[in-house]
């Protein structure tokens, strides 16, 4: 089973500054290529300690793409509602050539009310702006001399420069967190999948790996060419009681941070995001044993956290590919880098 | 005299792929690190091989902050027009912590009508969108909880992640083609200035410099502390003949690449542009050594160089910074790094 590693920062300025963050992140990903892992990834935020030091993905992701030669890059995603399709496709056709070829290209519709507020974007246009954004950018990467006419952009014939460096267009991702459908659409679409192992139960999960499956092969597909990532946040020690007790540190951290981003959900209604003004009741959130329990956080010994992989791959299957948060910044980037190396020992 | 290097590409996938001028201008990049040069700075161009390998300056700058620790990293320029200003700010800020303070921010309107009609964007906004986006740019990174209310955006309170290093914010430039008056806007302002060389007589060029110091002094400043940039494209070698060979092949290439990028001016109005619907008349262009000798172009053997160099200096003081173009792509790699190698040797 393979793994690498996501970067989500849940720090801001009065914790950490962002270049000593960004320094560890990119020490942390020059392991990650020195022990083959199979990714680097990071998100895009704004303004908010959850993930608001990175707004562009691509800039973080060509820095790791200087200091690597082999793991992939990968977005989780870039947000097409905040982008001009240009725009987007072309910086990342520009780390698709910088890092040879090695771009994976996740896209999300983001969820976080005050963003879109920032962009002048409405909420309730966010699935019309992602899918809208996802073809443009494939036209723009695949085909020379397109014209675009969308309900959000018009715009050609123009042939994008410079060309992706992988035909017809890096892999596209869709970072999908709660509906079936979307896992369908993705499917029939041949993208391929990003979620968040926290925020859905094994139920949950399996019923939308079974939808996408189905939905690549419905899509006239090799089956086992889909590829599915789905990421938890991983903290390991060679004592469970150091692991625990880091973990239980940087989940509350992480918590309060994303608390702080989803509190304008408590004030928010949109049709397009069914379910979400339930985000800022934080009341529900479980203590950290019981998400270890849960497999909704790895956490332990190198062999404790053996055991919760070799439980994910039952419910999950062993063609999955983990993605797992190691360094927030709240944590001395020391911690995350042993996690790793303890990670890299592991038979999976 | 301070100088430092440009990288303009104008060649396309017929020419040399992407990946590789990247490789070549990484190298060069690391050249001028080692060097000591004064900056590296590029270009944002869609499209035509006329900058189009430079679709987001920041991006590429990104990569070159990773092979260097010295030089600075400058935008010649990055586009408001185009851009919303807090996505436009926020990557420069990342790029500003990822080169640990070593970003310059040049700022440019665009001038290319087949780029405003891709975006949209109508080319007789461009001067309100650029001082907009400069404005909006320097206030979410100097301030926090920033609220905009501009002609073109309107946002806030929001603070921008992450925060630049440097402070209040990385040093502005404005690049200015062609008016006395935005010479004069800009020194008042406090930006610094950046200039082509090539398209304004000496005459010109020293009527804009005077205008530009009497401006910054008038706004308060101290004299001397403004920065002036003026570029010129630039050939060395051993022998003149060599240089003169290489530059005039080169020259013309560069000349058919933005004849090709103007050539809708030919068919395009716009009173914010007074005069540049006579951009796309080619015939206008004078020959090769003619250029050398007006010092549009620098080529020839060091002694050459510093030659002219000295005739600049005369002209526009010794406080001013040359910003070399020294690799369209059009040329070998190892001739722009001879070229900068030769440069070094100077005693200017």
């Amino acid at each position: 089973m393979e793994f690498g590693i996501t970067f989500f920062p849940t720090i801001g300025p009065a914790e950490k500054k962002a270049g000593e963050y960004y320094d560890e992140c990119l020490q942390l990903a020059g392991l990650a290529d020195e022990l083959d892992l199979a990714h680097v990834r990071t998100v895009e935020h704004y303004f908010f300690s959850y993930g608001g030091y990175s707004p562009d993905p691509v800039v973080f992701l060509t820095a790791v793409a200087a200091r690597t030669t082999r793991v992939r890059l990968g977005t989780s995603a870039v947000i097409p509602a905040f982008s001009h399709p240009i725009k987007l496709a072309a910086k990342l056709a520009m780390l698709d050539n910088l890092s040879h070829g090695r771009l994976d290209v996740g896209f999300g519709r983001a969820f976080l009310p005050d963003e879109f507020t920032a962009f002048g974007v409405d909420m309730d246009e966010s699935h019309v702006r992602f899918q809208e954004g996802i073809a443009a950018c494939k036209l723009l990467w695949s085909e020379e001399n397109v014209t675009w006419s969308g309900t959000y952009h018009s715009f050609g014939p123009v042939t994008l420069l410079p060309r992706p460096v992988q035909e017809p267009h890096p892999p596209v991702f869709v970072t999908t967190a709660r509906s079936v459908d979307s896992c369908v659409t993705a499917g029939r679409a041949g993208h391929n999948l990003q979620m968040v192992g926290a925020i859905l139960s094994p139920e949950q999960i399996q019923e939308r790996i079974s939808a996408f499956r189905k939905a690549w092969v419905d899509g006239g597909r090799e089956p086992g060419t889909e590829q599915i990532h789905l990421s938890f946040p991983a903290y390991l020690a060679e004592s469970r009681a150091e692991a625990f007790e880091a973990g239980r540190y940087d989940d509350g951290k992480n918590g309060a941070a994303i608390g702080a981003a989803v509190r304008s959900w408590s004030k928010t209604r949109s049709s397009a995001y069914p379910g979400y003004d339930k985000l800022a009741d934080q009341s529900l959130r479980p203590d950290f044993a019981a998400k270890v329990g849960e497999n909704k956080v790895l956490a332990g010994t190198p062999d404790d956290v053996a055991g919760q992989i070799e439980q994910l791959q039952d419910w999950f299957g062993d063609d999955i590919t983990l993605s797992l948060s190691v360094h927030s910044g709240q944590l001395p980037a020391e911690m995350a880098a042993r996690s790793m190396r303890l990670l890299a020992t592991l038979d999976i």
